[in-house]
């Protein structure tokens, strides 16, 4: 029986509730626990339960790689806070800022290896694919995340850049894991390939919101200040369209803002960039890409061959990511 | 026809001479390409495809296998120079110091992915035993570089700890190069792991010559510094056999050089605790313990059940080792 999207979270939150994470040395596995336990929403998991049920499997078959891919994505986030120096995620003091940098390196290693370990744990038939899928897609996450810092140091960034750099660094994991839950089913061919490049869309879709929440989200439905790309000089799909979209007084006021020495203060700066995305209609034009990535991921899940009833599921994750405030 | 060592060393020279490691982004790709391609002993591919072809396997069989084993154990280099903020590897600059910490972390991280890549190219009758070989053994030298760290802000850290520590930090991983060699030439279970643990002495073996290079050694062969374990701090199975053998006042004057906050000078610090591991007549103690564990790596060799000739080339590494001066 194909699990609705509650029943995937659920079954999600228990395999997580069964798993410890701690061994010797303690100094190496308690950061490891210390992140996993901070929670989240779980999305790479759940995707993949819910893609694996849709197409007749179990969450039993499931379990470990289930683990393997929010504990990869958990290492991604450690040693992403660690190149960013940030002190804070998901409201708590980051293993960075808890434990220092080389507990950040090495936990992280640690972290990742675990990914591999609970991703051999289980042999299925389909195996050697699964941990190809889950290579190939780690390489490009590690791309994906070189781009987005290089990107900081450019100032051509083109919007098709952005997109590609996007797609490594966030929609390829979420698509991997919807391939993934469907080789752990034994899904033909066409049927992966459709959900993976459902997932690219919903993740662009994903990323795209990011970036348009970090700019006009609620800061306490949030939990975080809004404003921190702009702070922190990111190459945002907002603030490539607003270059593309300014007047010509708009973009030279844009650069000066973003440019390196520039000594406007950061709370000017937020202000003055947001009062230029006002100006050129910012907001309804990223919502309209948005609701386009959500559009062509709907299409894509349309195309799979199994009854209406066994894909709402995955209808629910797009109808809940596209009304997310957070 | 089983190899000599010779011939094993070329094949993986070749081997690696045949892979270009470069990508885009450059950025991400450049310091992989240059720490792959500052050579070393490339001791573990070579343990690698010498067990493998001891047991009738063939060169093109562990191809993957080997690139896989010496990508990961460059990871591990690239790693611990940037938690050490060391500025030379083999002479040459590090990647952290030549390319930033950032490009450290990640790079590595991309190595890490690109050795599991190449363990996934190959589809092997026993790939699953061999790609958990792979994963338990980097989960131990994770394990091991922790211990080391820890070990060096801890006075009580007893020989058979240190033991232990090093067995994670360096033996498992030329054990596991061999049992890897084993499985992908299909060897049976007794031999797989006589195999494994000819590699953990010969691991231990091989690094306990490292702690008494680094006192004893000569410069000019090292390419480096003597006594830089001693300015570091760190605790070599020398500085614990001295605290075991010394007198009292010989155990007090070495506490107090290794004191937080001592304020001897380095080159001091270092001559005075050269003078005492002199006065115990360590020298000899370790250079036996070296002996004991090459015989023991040798009757394990003795006990696999192939013939005299095929043993040769195993027989080479350790004679080989045995008398390395740098």
């Amino acid at each position: 029986m194909t699990l609705n999207i509650k029943q995937c979270q659920q079954a999600v939150e228990q395999i997580f509730e069964a798993e410890h994470f701690e061994a010797e040395p303690q100094s190496l596995y308690a950061p490891i626990a210390y992140t996993l336990r901070l929670g989240g929403k779980r999305l790479r998991p759940t995707l993949l339960v819910a893609a694996n049920s849709m197409l007749g499997g179990s969450v039993e078959q499931v379990r470990f790689a289930a683990l393997g891919i929010e504990v990869f994505h958990n290492f991604t986030l450690l040693h992403d806070d660690l190149m960013d120096r940030s002190p804070l995620r998901r409201g708590k003091p980051t293993v960075y800022q808890q434990w220092g940098a080389n507990a950040a390196v090495l936990s992280g290693d640690t972290m990742y290896t675990l990914a591999w370990d609970y991703f051999l744990r289980q042999p299925l038939p389909r195996m050697h694919e699964v941990l190809q899928c889950f290579c190939h897609t780690a390489l490009e996450v590690c791309e994906g995340q070189q781009y987005d810092m290089d990107f900081e140091q450019h100032d051509d960034v083109s919007i098709s850049q952005y997109l590609m750099m996007i797609r490594k660094k966030t929609a390829v994991l979420l698509a991997g894991a919807l391939k993934i839950g469907a080789l752990c089913a034994d899904a033909d061919a066409a049927t992966t390939e459709r959900l993976y490049d459902f997932g690219i869309h919903l993740g662009l879709a994903f990323q795209l919101q990011d970036d348009l929440l970090d700019a006009y989200g609620d800061t306490a439905q949030l939990g975080k200040a809004t404003g921190q790309d702009i702070r922190d000089n990111k190459k945002t799909y907002l603030m490539l369209r607003a270059l593309e979209l300014g007047t010509e007084s708009q973009t030279r006021e844009l650069r000066q803002l973003f440019a390196a020495g520039s000594e406007v203060n950061e709370e000017e700066k937020v202000k003055r960039t947001l009062a230029i995305y006002n100006e050129v209609g910012l907001k309804e034009g990223v919502e309209k890409a948005i609701d386009g990535e959500f559009a062509l991921a709907a299409a894509e899940l349309d195309t799979i061959g199994v009854s209406a009833e066994a894909k709402c599921p995955l209808r629910e994750v797009l109808a809940m990511l596209d009304g997310r405030k957070k």
